[in-house]
């Protein structure tokens, strides 16, 4: 694993820098523009971070790396250049590659094993298991770690830091929550897929690669397990089929959350939780909400600050305030993504630290954005979930081999 | 995940089986043996369980499955046949694959995600980590699982549940030991390969498998990271590459833990633990022995039964008293795998839980043997301590992004 203490700062491109051309520039990452041979004047973006730069009386040579290669890319560029933000080079069109999301190991995403013990005990995702060594649990004034030590509910904050030098980032692993519940959709031991990615500047960046894991994820557990999923859908969810065709056959859908709520409101339908701007979304109301859009998967997006933890980016829209998060709600589950750009600017997320009392714990994360860093974001799904909507399983226990939940934790 | 309570019996095949060939008959799996559609004549063995038995006046129909397709093999036997318990049946040699370990998905075994807190408590593999919710630390009496829970220190009692449906399996995840060590071999969360094989029979089986593996993913890893590997061995292990080649070029050694200790006790060095059958064999003796072994990677087999968990199968070789157990001794890093053939039978079982005072906490692992089994072993490899191995790294929290151990969780 290579450390990412060498970077330096960060070269942005954004959809408008001034290119010569018209229609945005082609991405490359550092190993494919590397691979590139001939100079067909097409013009691609490269984004990563200046490893090195070299200063001669006419140029500068400027060392760039991404993650995808030990080789950096050599730029070479006007002294006269005082701001490096961001660049557009010349190299053919031929190796430009789409990413096509999963096995998300063939798109250029690193799999990072996150930690599952972990010392952050406040992201706000609900109650956390402690471990102690068992001889110790009656001394907890001794901690084997010198610290508290918590089981992960997510590998997000791991995964930012990993972000800062690969640039497309992600994890699947266990994930835990200490939460009383007996809910058909809720496990104290589940796993999630975690993606983080470097150079994300919007949501709707972020979302074509959720509608593209969850659609290319889903044709290929169908295409290979056909059988499999047939048994399930014939015994278990007979009209499965068709409802999982429609989802993929369709653009997923978009609203906001303010647009949620008014949905909600002029439903004809009681809930039990009465719906209000600046209210979490209850299960009932996810379930409205995808019914409302023809059982077509729907992202909401643009929660309050509010509703969401710190490290989510302020939209800066008051007086609303409301922060770049987004949620897909799916037919039969409610929500199975989560996600949203982080705040990458120092100043705000100080601020919003602050606010929410926790300073010192995150002061390493704060840390991450001292030196500079670059727009990013991530999601995350919950994978017992993800096989309950395609299968058309009703209770998550019986979607994965040994559930744990509250009074129980057979074997 | 599809249970395995319908398994009726168990069907073995051996080499001692009365085929009428001589050399060994080729194995092949429900699957491979269903897609066989010409009958050239070649024999083959299947291994499974019988589903279903519908008996008629001249024939049985036995319904065969060992998990590699949701379909049946249907078998046609003589009702004189009395107790079943091997048999051979004639289809084309055409379709007959060769395991090739890994990507081990691609060989016919099914991943499996054991599960990470565990009521188990003893399985005699260093001091476990208990967990609770945060907020009940300081009320021991109130569980949040009803029992007390604990992290995983291995997967392999999970893995033998599910290998009693789909005959081989694997899992590849985090494991714990709650362990007061500093030392450059040991970390409180570490990544373990685990594998469970049912229908072997013997320790020369299971040691194909490891050494398959071990060599295998090395030329994958070679073949796919030529740039991060030769970067490790350039400036932190020069000469590590040609270790590296005699170790895959070689057939690993076999030597017995008896064996291994005369040979210890003959050498010329001083040990600090001075060397002796029935005792453990320590980090000083193993390297020893891989030096002696010409830094050839040495299966250790057949240890002292007192030495080994209560899971190991007896090789019923009074006075001595050994089981069928294996280690594999690697150079600069030592024990890299262990495993072993487990005690099927029940009855040795029984008496071994007895004689642990372990007969309470594990009846739900006699109850897996109570109605019949099949003969199965598995071992584990230590990921981190594989890396060690391959890249020539001396501390195993150089190759973990987030190391975690006594006095030490950062982030």
């Amino acid at each position: 694993m290579f450390r990412a203490r060498c970077l330096l700062r960060a070269l942005r491109s954004c959809s408008s820098a001034p290119c010569p051309r018209h229609k945005p520039s082609a991405k490359l990452s550092v190993r494919d523009a590397l691979r590139a041979q001939n100079t067909s004047g097409e013009r691609v973006t490269v984004q990563g971070w200046i490893r090195s730069v070299r200063s001669q009386k006419e140029v500068l040579f400027l060392h760039v790396n991404d993650g995808s290669s030990l080789e950096s890319l050599q730029i070479v560029a006007d002294t006269t250049l005082n701001s490096i933000v961001r660049f557009c080079m010349a190299v053919p069109s031929e190796p430009i590659t789409v990413l096509d999301f999963l096995p998300l190991q063939d798109s250029g995403f690193v799999h990072i094993h996150t930690p599952i013990i972990t010392s952050n005990d406040c992201e706000g995702a609900g109650e956390l298991f402690q471990v102690e060594p068992s001889s110790k649990m009656k001394v907890p004034e001794e901690n084997f770690f010198n610290v508290p030590a918590f089981l992960t509910v997510s590998g997000q904050l791991h995964l930012e830091v990993m972000s800062g030098a690969f640039t497309q980032v992600f994890t699947f692993g266990p994930t835990f929550r200490a939460e009383n519940s007996q809910s058909r959709r809720h496990l104290a031991e589940f796993y999630m897929v975690e993606a983080e990615i470097s150079f994300v500047e919007s949501l709707q960046d972020l979302m074509q690669v959720m509608e593209g894991l969850f659609k290319t994820t889903t044709m290929m557990v169908l295409s290979n397990c056909p059988e499999d999923v047939e048994l399930c859908h014939k015994f278990i969810a007979p009209g499965q089929k068709d409802r999982l065709e429609h989802m993929l056959k369709n653009n997923f859908l978009i609203m906001s959350y303010t647009e949620a709520v008014e949905i909600l409101k002029q439903a004809s339908q009681n809930f039990t939780f009465t719906p209000q701007w600046g209210a979490d979304l209850h299960s009932e109301h996810e379930k409205y909400l995808v019914k409302h859009c023809g059982n077509i998967p729907v992202f909401v997006i643009n929660y309050p600050l509010v509703l969401k933890p710190f490290y989510m980016r302020d939209n800066e829209d008051s007086p609303q305030h409301t922060v770049a998060a987004v949620d897909l709600l799916v037919p039969g589950v409610g929500e199975l993504f989560g996600g949203g750009l982080r705040e990458e600017r120092f100043h705000f997320l100080e601020q919003q630290l602050a606010r929410s009392r926790l300073t010192e714990a995150y002061q390493w994360y704060l840390d991450l954005r001292r030196f500079g860093t670059v727009p990013h974001g991530g999601f995350g799904m919950g994978f017992e979930r993800y096989l309950q909507c395609i299968l058309g399983v009703d209770n998550i226990k019986d979607v994965i081999p040994f559930p744990r939940f509250t009074h129980s934790c057979l074997l």
